[in-house]
């Protein structure tokens, strides 16, 4: 039975939502709704202009015997500066100072509503890359990484410190943190990444970025590429950055133990221009 | 400027799958739309339907002044029918096995795919439970519980092995590993479970479940209250299973090393029916 444009329109864009980056034929829609491929195109120029106007994607068509549509997750400009706004507000509050100048986060890093925000941000900063991996070390910053890989449809790879008997062979390198400037041990299991993988390396919080380093080196070992470093959080008191290339959305630029003054602000990224970005698209 | 129907529709359903549970008031989207809240309500109706028809889950309406509707995440039988057998015959390739009889999951717990909907169906095995938290311990299961808290929309809160100085002061308890008769230890930043808190367990792998039972233990030094266990896959050759009112979606039958055989089955467990679920929504 033929199916109503109103009823393909929610059920197409839940279909879209739920499968971000697939490449989804034509012929699947037209199918699953008995309808014609031009009303199924029809329907997906609606979807795109609204996803577009709103800010929260696009589509893009593959042409051709094995085309179809693919949604790209975004978030608006707006959203963004809104988001990071409550995030900043969140982390100024004086009771999360805990003792050696360290921020308790993991309120905010544990509730879906900020994770998915912000895995949207840094899947759109990073949504012109080739990314074939997420990759984080444990513990606190997996379920953001996890969402930037969702939005990615990519793997999530997680970095431990210490080897597990239900991970098989492992490589294991050691770092030296460089705040504390103590030698750690990172692990990762060998079935994990690929050669020549390009890697999206995403942490909720850097000091002079000796874990990050970390990991790069762990990738060399996999004859694996950096394809980006993206942090939620950055300190700002830092003498000598060991990485160098990368984009935090926040910055701490004061924590006074003594006063219990906590003071951020915005990090230095430019979200592109979701409608320019996607110029194959205007063929639907 | 008023917004027409096949627009509002894209971008309500996009609104409410990314605010899962979430009260959304009518007036909310009359003026986001500029339109009268009955064609806001007619809309409704169409969404509530499709996702219904769909097995995507359902719209529960609120009524009164601070009323408004929420979205409820489900999947269908259908669809939850396929994905378990997906990943049984991803479990059952023989170069999974690990010495001492383990398995290697790592790359299923590390997909979007497998993650979402598993997290979708356990959201649906509990979607009537009242839950304020979700928890598991560190590492691999993560994702899969972070999945699971954000269609619930609830915190996801992490166990683990050591204490660390971004957490502040925390709770440490020690138990026995079932399989292993280890003594091993958890621990549990004091800020994040209040007492009375109602607790979703989410495991990826369990054997004899002494993990579970550490994070039963771990619940009762909060005074917080489990509302239910759910694990991914458990072992089939247990002597004595050391928790008893869990869901399990996997059962592995067989595994013998010797001649590297690993057989799967699917868990019990029933979904409810989701237009039954609902009486509330009918007065959309």
């Amino acid at each position: 039975m033929k199916v109503r444009r109103s009823t393909r329109l929610v059920d197409m864009t839940h279909y879209l939502l739920q499968n971000p980056r697939k490449l989804v034929s034509l012929t699947f829609f037209a199918e699953r709704y008995q309808s014609a491929k031009s009303s199924i195109s029809e329907d997906l120029v609606i979807i795109k202009q609204t996803f577009e106007e709103q800010g929260a994607g696009t589509l893009l068509t593959v042409s051709g015997a094995a085309g179809g549509v693919k949604y790209i997750p975004y978030i608006s400009e707006e959203e963004t500066e809104q988001l990071i706004g409550e995030i900043c507000n969140l982390i100024e509050k004086k009771d999360r100072l805990l003792p050696g100048g360290y921020l308790y986060l993991t309120d905010i890093l544990s509730n879906p509503h900020y994770i998915n925000s912000v895995g949207r941000i840094f899947a759109s900063l990073f949504v012109d890359k080739d990314i074939d991996v997420v990759m984080t070390v444990e513990t606190k910053g997996i379920p953001l990484a996890y969402a930037v890989a969702n939005y990615l449809d990519v793997p999530v790879v997680i970095v431990r410190r210490d080897s597990r008997v239900t991970e098989g062979a492992t490589v294991s390198i050691n770092y030296i943190s460089g705040s504390s400037k103590r030698i750690q041990t990172m692990v990762l299991a060998k079935r994990s990444l690929e050669e020549g993988a390009n890697v999206l390396i995403i942490d909720d919080f850097m000091r002079a970025g000796g874990t990050v380093l970390g990991m790069i080196n762990m990738l060399e070992e996999f004859k694996a590429n950096v394809a980006g470093i993206g942090v939620l959080v950055e300190s700002g008191d830092i003498e000598e950055r060991l990485v160098e290339d990368y984009v935090s959305l926040i910055r701490l630029s004061e924590v006074n133990t003594k006063d219990k003054v906590i003071k951020v602000e915005k990090g230095i990224f430019h979200l592109k221009n979701i409608k320019q970005m996607a110029p194959s698209s205007d063929d639907l």
